[in-house]
């Protein structure tokens, strides 16, 4: 199913939104946006993700960065095809740079879609992308009071992933508080402790997916 | 020196930096502009220089966050008088939120004024707040690519502080390839390697600034 894009979708991110969305539904892809602060570790999360999930789901990524295909090439590396947007200095990807996207796709042959956004803890929260599932990686070194700190990000996700927890041992973080300071500004999400690098409680994780996909 | 704010200035950006560049002129406050990702160690990196130089100067610290007064109560508990700006959302500080800031200071009573932005590796370059110098903190943990990966902010900033180097050890970050990649985009900026948390190398920051106190 290739997508034809129908220049009226690109007027506001709210038509775009809901085009992408009309797009997900019909080619059966579970789409999740990947949101964290620069270097939370969402492309190694993806990286151990593809190498897990691609003998039983086709997938694809798409990788929102101001500059360069970093990213993407990690991603080809992997194993997933992968499509690069580059914002150009934009803090955030929104609908209608994924609208325009999503033609480099076939969409009826992908399963899983992942959304990896610009780095940034803040702005990509507030951008509907046609998205099932909105997910936050914080990644250990970045400290406990992040999420009372960024609460218009973590409001907005249903699924935390605490990433770099092999740097426990060497870090002052408390999972217990987070979990805690979660609860107070958002009851109903989850909250998972994760290495991407040694793939400590990567289950967890792959888990949530396969059941997300499941539910579609 | 209290200044009173003419409401012009709010005018726009450009006005209200205009506007605070002159009396930070006028009262001789050295005005450092600290930008980084969420996390990167801003916040202990200003404990620590309070600490070191508070017996010679007179400091102030600015702190800008979506939410919370956590940061702005660290640096009072350091011994700085600090004043919070929360963004309620808003992904930077702009001048016109610092100009409104500034009359809690006596600026003829600060040498030194830190304004710790709001985390974020993307929006807090664009926005001139009248200080005198930009600079960047990137922790080791945030991993090589983000020069090359946020140009824009790396490329407005003079100094980038390379922090946790304490975590060298235990992560896969080359320090020469950060400083090539500097050279690549931004030629004249300058590249220290410090840990807040343990000290290591933090003199080379603290001569840093008390040389651009000196050229004041």
């Amino acid at each position: 199913m290739k997508v034809t894009l129908n220049q009226d979708v690109l007027t506001d991110n709210n038509s775009a939104a809901a085009f992408l969305r009309e797009q997900f539904q019909q080619s059966k892809t579970l789409v999740i946006n990947v949101m964290s602060s620069p270097g939370a570790g969402k492309t190694t999360l993806l990286e151990k993700t593809i190498a897990e999930l691609s003998q039983d789901y086709r997938i694809g990524v798409i990788e929102g960065d101001l500059a360069t295909e970093i990213d993407a090439d990690r991603i080809r590396a992997a194993g997933a095809k992968a499509v690069q947007i580059n914002t150009n200095g934009g803090c955030h990807l929104d609908a209608r740079m994924v609208a325009k996207a999503i033609p480099e796709f076939d969409l009826s042959e992908i399963d899983i879609l992942f959304i990896e956004n610009v780095g940034n803890l803040v702005c990509p929260s507030g951008y509907d992308l046609g998205q099932q599932h909105k997910i936050a990686v914080l990644s250990v070194p970045e400290g406990n009071d992040k999420i009372p700190k960024y609460p218009v990000m973590f409001r907005r996700t249903e699924l935390v992933l605490i990433n770099k927890i092999d740097l426990l041992p060497y870090l002052n973080f408390n999972v217990e508080l987070a979990e805690e300071d979660l609860k107070g500004i958002n009851p109903v999400s989850k909250l998972l402790k994760v290495s991407a690098t040694t793939c400590e409680g990567m289950d967890h994780w792959f888990n949530w997916i396969r059941e997300a996909y499941g539910k579609l």
